[in-house]
């Protein structure tokens, strides 16, 4: 049987995810490619760490050529996060001739259309499924099955942390301040909640979904973006009061040719299935001129869903490689 | 530029959408593929009938063998509808070395481990993404970025027809009888409405389901089923009172390695996301070990979202053919 040798950038707790569900579902992953996919070398400072699973201590480097020079590793999963080294990281990989597969929405956010050219000309695949809703599989939707469509809006709940807090707000009827000790308590929200409550990570995805759907490069830091930190206990009162609910929504729509987008707060009414997405949960609903109205739902994070979303682009790249 | 041509089975409502949209989105379908994609040839007995769009009158046979020997024809889209003489026409096309996609529920679910295996000895591909959920792009999801899981259960709301009476039902408090015959007048539901309002429809769907989900195969006769004809006011309102909506629902789950299934109605409570799918939307909400919950939300059926898939399979042909 074939063997596909892949490096890992970054072994925290998404990279830890994707090289515990790579074991734990080899037999399943092995029947969909026909190959034995292995992980032979990973790019992380501390082989020491506690992480619950045992790796080979001799698979760890400190210096990314290792992975960059080696000729038997034909794929890299970049989850090192954020932009700088990361997006260098990628882009040598590909330069490598590597395909690529990442779960990085602020460098792939940031460096979209350098990276698609960097795959382009070395003619191999650079996937980002996790980078948006994380294991939901809406981006291979977008660029698969929904394809004979011309796309016309996307609307999407993409950030798992404000979405939690203002679930909380409305069923608890308590103020943003509150809530958020309890998420930054219960791991729904970090120390330094800036990047989610300012909808900072929901520019990052929206700029992703505009790429896809539009084939628009839109910069996160020029999408028109507010946070939830202003919203206050007699807003949702209001909102509730209207039968909505109010949801930190990542939008873009075609208007009269011409794209437009936002992330902001929105009053979703009830009927609508976006206000029944809850607490850590995300949903990206999207329309396409032939398929309508779609909605797709699932958890937007967490190492389990992420590997699933990475380790599934990995299993793509060897089904369309090994055909 | 490389041209793909198609033959197609059956210029009904759903042949014509496909036609029409191939048509529609050529540019988009073009860009998609790399290549000009063009139906030629048309099996249909009535090359007159008031299309709303013009088909070249010489493109029509009534002879299927007409497509079958055609050597310039490389994918042959299926939509007769029906067990018979569809599944006979999908399994010589695949014989004769051609892909198929199709939208037709009832003949793949009768025969898919033959179909199945036809395609694998032809060594050509056979997709049925419109079959289950119209336009939504579940069996997509379940055969490509889902695979590093192993499925655990699903549930799925994948009968327009009932769907719309049971909302109607709910949201109106009448009584099944009068809801059916507004269904009726509204083209909701058919004249025979047998297939729907018995639950068949579902069960076949469920059944190909199943063997995309965990590889067994269950005629849809073998899938106990229950539709929703005996359905009172009186349930609905009991559901109500339990803050639960009755759904028609098509499930299977592994318990304790043993595969579970059937159709039924089911009361949902209104906090699940499957509650709020109302009208003649469909949903499939699934779970594997890795991503959890997921749900996918869309429209089931109707000329414009059955093409969407049906041509979004065509592309993936291509695409993986061509590369």
């Amino acid at each position: 049987m074939k063997k596909i040798n892949i490096g890992l950038l970054g072994m925290g707790n998404i990279g830890t995810g994707t090289y515990k569900l790579l074991k734990q579902n080899a037999d399943k992953i092995t029947s969909a490619t026909g190959c034995q996919v292995e992980i032979v070398k990973i790019l992380d400072r501390d082989p020491n760490r506690d992480r619950g699973i045992e790796v080979p201590k001799d698979m760890f480097t400190s210096n990314p050529e290792d992975i960059f020079c080696d000729e038997s590793i034909s794929i890299v999963i970049e989850l090192l996060g954020g932009i700088h080294p990361a997006a260098d990281y990628i882009k040598k990989a590909l330069e490598s001739g590597k395909h690529v597969v990442t779960a990085n929405k602020a460098a792939v956010a940031d460096q979209l259309p350098t990276l698609s050219k960097a795959a382009e000309e070395s003619n191999v695949q650079f996937l980002y499924e996790a980078s948006v809703g994380g294991g939901i599989p809406v981006l291979s939707a977008i660029r698969g099955p929904l394809e004979a469509n011309n796309y016309v809006n996307v609307e999407g709940i993409v950030n798992g942390t404000t979405n939690f807090i203002l679930t909380k707000m409305t069923d608890e009827g308590l103020d943003y301040v509150p809530v958020l000790k309890v998420a930054q308590e219960k791991g729904f929200a970090e120390a330094d909640p800036t990047a989610d409550v300012e909808g900072l990570d929901a520019a990052n995805k929206l700029s992703i979904l505009i790429w896809l759907l539009f084939g628009q490069y839109v910069k996160p830091d020029q999408i028109p973006t507010t946070g939830i930190t202003k919203i206050t206990k007699e807003d949702i009162d209001g909102a509730t009061a209207k039968d909505c609910k109010i949801k930190l929504l990542a939008k873009a729509a075609l208007v009269n040719d011409k794209l437009e987008y936002s992330v902001e707060p929105v009053l979703v009414p009830n009927s609508h299935p976006l206000s029944s997405v809850s607490n850590e949960f995300n949903a990206i609903y999207l329309t396409g001129d032939a398929v309508g109205e779609l909605m797709f739902y699932g958890k937007g994070a967490g190492p389990m869903p992420t590997a699933s979303a990475v380790l599934g682009d990995v299993i793509q790249i060897i089904k369309s490689e090994e055909r």
